[in-house]
């Protein structure tokens, strides 16, 4: 399975894209998608930017699932609603071809990839070159994308062992029946 | 000119569709696009409701510019992060497809509509049946957003006029040189 991972942001959108086989990840690609080359109030056009840098991951990559970090409201309520508008850009990019998206905290992800909710970027950064077997450290965006598609191969996982630990409970109470699950 | 005036909304998007002829306006359609049906917690199901709506009115009416509202901070954060994301995913549907997108505050519209910008939604459901000939009262999402189209057909107005006035002052100074602008 290969899944894009998306850390969103108005001024600069982290992605990493992932193949997963059970436990087994290997690195496709990572990278910034920015707007900081475009007018800081022409809004429209910077989302616009975000919206067709996804659809060229998308085309380019073909990923099979996406991961997308929730955003917390910030202290700055100005930056809350422009943050809010730059995950709309980008969670519509990958819902319009009706790729399944998945949504996950940073604590979620901090969890997945560095063992605790709390663990700071630079520990972020150091897991997914640990466990992407990358040649230097990721930058932070793209790291975090990359975190995001982890967490959701892990979570692939577990839901995976949930379903067959299932089908055996199933088959153990008798309630699969000849041959086909009920 | 036609123009497409959208009232984003988390819940409830109005859109209002309306052709402009220097001062004359002629009503085309309006409505809601509504995410209500869906459940609350799936954003991105809802988003692309959303996406895939403006996505249609686009299709059917043809519009040559879009006019949205410039949405505030909520006393609610929260509220305030998902307002923004649906704002995202309007303009994105809107300038996916190159349509120029003008943004308005509320207070522009009621200016422009009502002629005070602290008219009460009322007054704007009135002005708006009044000044598009209109059988009954719109509901408001849908005034809002047709008030949005009309603000944009008063500012192109406005526009226009600017632009001759500017042409013939150019005249006026001599810029104006063998039958093209300069």
């Amino acid at each position: 399975m290969r899944i894009l991972g998306i850390d969103p942001g108005l001024q600069t959108t982290g992605f990493g894209v992932i193949d997963a086989e059970g436990h087994a990840l290997r690195y496709v690609a990572s990278g910034t998608i920015s707007t900081t080359h475009l007018a800081r109030g022409d809004l429209p056009a910077r989302l616009k930017v975000l919206f067709d840098g996804i659809g060229e991951l998308r085309q380019r990559y073909q990923p099979d699932a996406a991961a997308i970090e929730i955003v917390f409201v910030n202290v700055n309520p100005q930056s809350t609603l422009l943050l809010g508008q730059a995950r709309g850009a980008c969670v519509t990019a990958l819902v319009s071809c009706n790729l399944a998206v998945s949504e996950y905290t940073p604590m979620q992800m901090k969890q997945a990839v560095a063992g605790t909710g709390r663990a700071a970027k630079a520990e972020v950064q150091q897991m997914v070159k640990r466990l992407l077997q990358l040649p230097g450290l990721p930058g932070k965006d793209a790291a975090d994308a990359l975190g995001l598609a982890i967490t959701h191969a892990h979570a692939g996982v577990a839901t995976a062992r949930i379903q067959e630990a299932g089908n055996m409970a199933r088959r153990n109470t008798g309630m699969y029946k000849s041959g086909r699950a009920v």
